[in-house]
């Protein structure tokens, strides 16, 4: 299987993102094309024993930036590694494409050039989340700021067939992000979305708190993209803040250095559980071929679980199955 | 000053309630009336010593309990603790009234029975949470699950001047909280309630994202009641989880049990930086009069704090500030 993976996208790249394709080839045997400036990428290759890899480059002299205008960005640099690496997808050159660059300019590509899948209104991007009794999956996260009914809907059915298909969980289930369990609870998009879920024949088992989120309650959260985008941040801001928090109260005297440094794996274990690059970036479901968007900050492992994520919604043919979905 | 407390409201009620009253009459100079079944209430405060204190009972035969509709519960139940304690206080009987009853209920009476400030077309509900450099104001965090933009701009009047009376904090920093931070991000809803901030002549500083709230980038923040109350609720879940993975972590290994037990202080001074129940309750605001929604969990702790609120909330004048603020 070949994937492309856009090497100057991210805030570490292209060194993490080299590493993570150079990890990803080894450990789950697949072709890598990296997409980007040449120049750049060879040397950073260069430093790794590629012996039984496949790594290929696919030369893109444009970069888009991370604060760049994604529409604007997309149709100006047609040079750039997000549209040429698209392109790649679009004309069946490889499987899949990656990138942990200018979201938005990601997706506007996505849109432009392999178009939407018929039947969905609007593409979501999806996250998987921690869970104590294991991950879910959050969407909309960011694509669409105001939502329908109906479009809550769609990212229902997309959502439950990722987890189906790429975490292998069967008939998962399916959840409405709102401000209180009840069905008379929400504001009104939710109270609508709620009605049409019911008549559904989606695993839907009614709404969720936020709260319950964190515990498992549902295998697959679905909200408009505005609160999605806000439940993400606020959970990356108060992680940091807490470790923060207890780092400086675990240091302030030298016997609770001492006790701090023999729970150091401990700590490192949850910290681990809550790290989003253990999860396998965030898919684009609902364009017509398999995206998935890392987060800007991806060391290479998150390169790598972001490509095994694509591997896996490949080779489980999630779009497929997404299309004949859909069609019912 | 006199402030009426709901008996009967909130899970640990009475007993907590009783406690956390006694312990403020204490500490905070104030007669506390406790409104509620008198049979119920008098055996509590029998088991404190109530020399120097000024504790009322004030009979209440009905309580309206948590799963109750409250606009239905506020009209049938007119004897119980929320409908005499909101009367008490539109008497003047009262300076405030303080319940961790059902919140829904305690909105409904205020509304129906003390009613709305001139020009504030819907009260919020904030709450105060904790900051790396010490704390901020968030509202609204469920009164509204639906807003127009000109509401989002009465929140901020409102909690600005809270912020500025109760915590002493001058000229609060005051942001609208989007999925991103320059003025082109947000809901149909931001977009529209930015540029009206823009022209006010609140101290607005732009859209604040969910991941700097906790590193106190704001002294307000403000969003419709919808996603402010998963924004609390998501930031209780995710807490929650991960002091229970830590404490799972720490105590798998023996060796990690001893050193955790060194370390148990600093863990609860983290913990105690995250808790509600520091923070004095969440404020009605909008109303006509100082009403304080406990937590529902509350402790003593929790309603000593709710109380302390209240008693500020009373000496520094805050309802008419709001009332000359709002004028203008």
């Amino acid at each position: 299987m070949r994937i492309a993976l856009d090497a100057m996208g991210g805030d570490h790249a292209p060194a993490e993102v080299v590493r993570g394709a150079v990890e990803s080839a080894r450990e789950h045997k697949i072709e890598v094309v990296l997409v980007g400036q040449q120049e750049v990428i060879k040397p950073q290759i260069g430093l790794y024993d590629q012996t039984g890899l496949t790594l290929n480059i696919v030369d893109a002299s444009q970069v888009v930036e991370m604060g760049e205008h994604p529409a604007m960005a997309t149709r100006q640099k047609r040079d750039s590694s997000i549209v040429v690496g698209m392109n790649l997808l679009k004309e069946g050159k490889v499987s899949a494409f990656v990138s942990a660059g200018n979201s938005g300019a990601v997706m506007a590509a996505a849109l432009l050039i392999l178009g939407r899948l018929e039947k969905i209104e609007r593409p979501a991007i999806g996250t998987v989340f921690p869970t104590s009794s294991g991950k879910a999956f959050l969407l909309d996260v960011g694509a669409n700021a105001d939502c329908k009914p109906a479009h809550l809907v769609q990212f229902a059915h997309m959502g439950s067939l990722y987890m189906e298909k790429v975490f292998g969980i069967e008939r998962p289930r399916v959840a409405l992000l709102s401000n209180g369990e009840e069905e008379t609870k929400g504001n009104q998009l939710v109270l609508e979305a709620h009605q049409l879920l019911k008549k559904s024949n989606i695993n839907f088992i009614g709404n969720i708190e936020g709260k319950d989120m964190p515990k498992g309650g549902a295998d697959v959260v679905v909200c408009d993209g505005f609160t999605g985008n806000v439940v993400v941040k606020v959970t990356e801001g108060l992680s940091e803040m807490l470790f923060e928090s207890l780092r400086q109260a675990l240091t302030r005297q030298l016997h609770h250095r001492v006790a701090a440094s023999i729970l150091r794996p401990a700590f490192s274990d949850v910290r681990k559980q809550l790290d989003y690059t253990e999860y396998g970036g965030a898919p684009l479901l609902g364009v017509n071929g398999v995206v998935i968007i890392a987060h800007g900050r991806s060391d290479a492992k998150a390169i790598k679980n972001a490509l095994s994520a694509a591997k896996q919604a490949v080779e489980q043919d999630m779009l497929t199955a997404l299309k004949s979905e859909v069609a019912h």
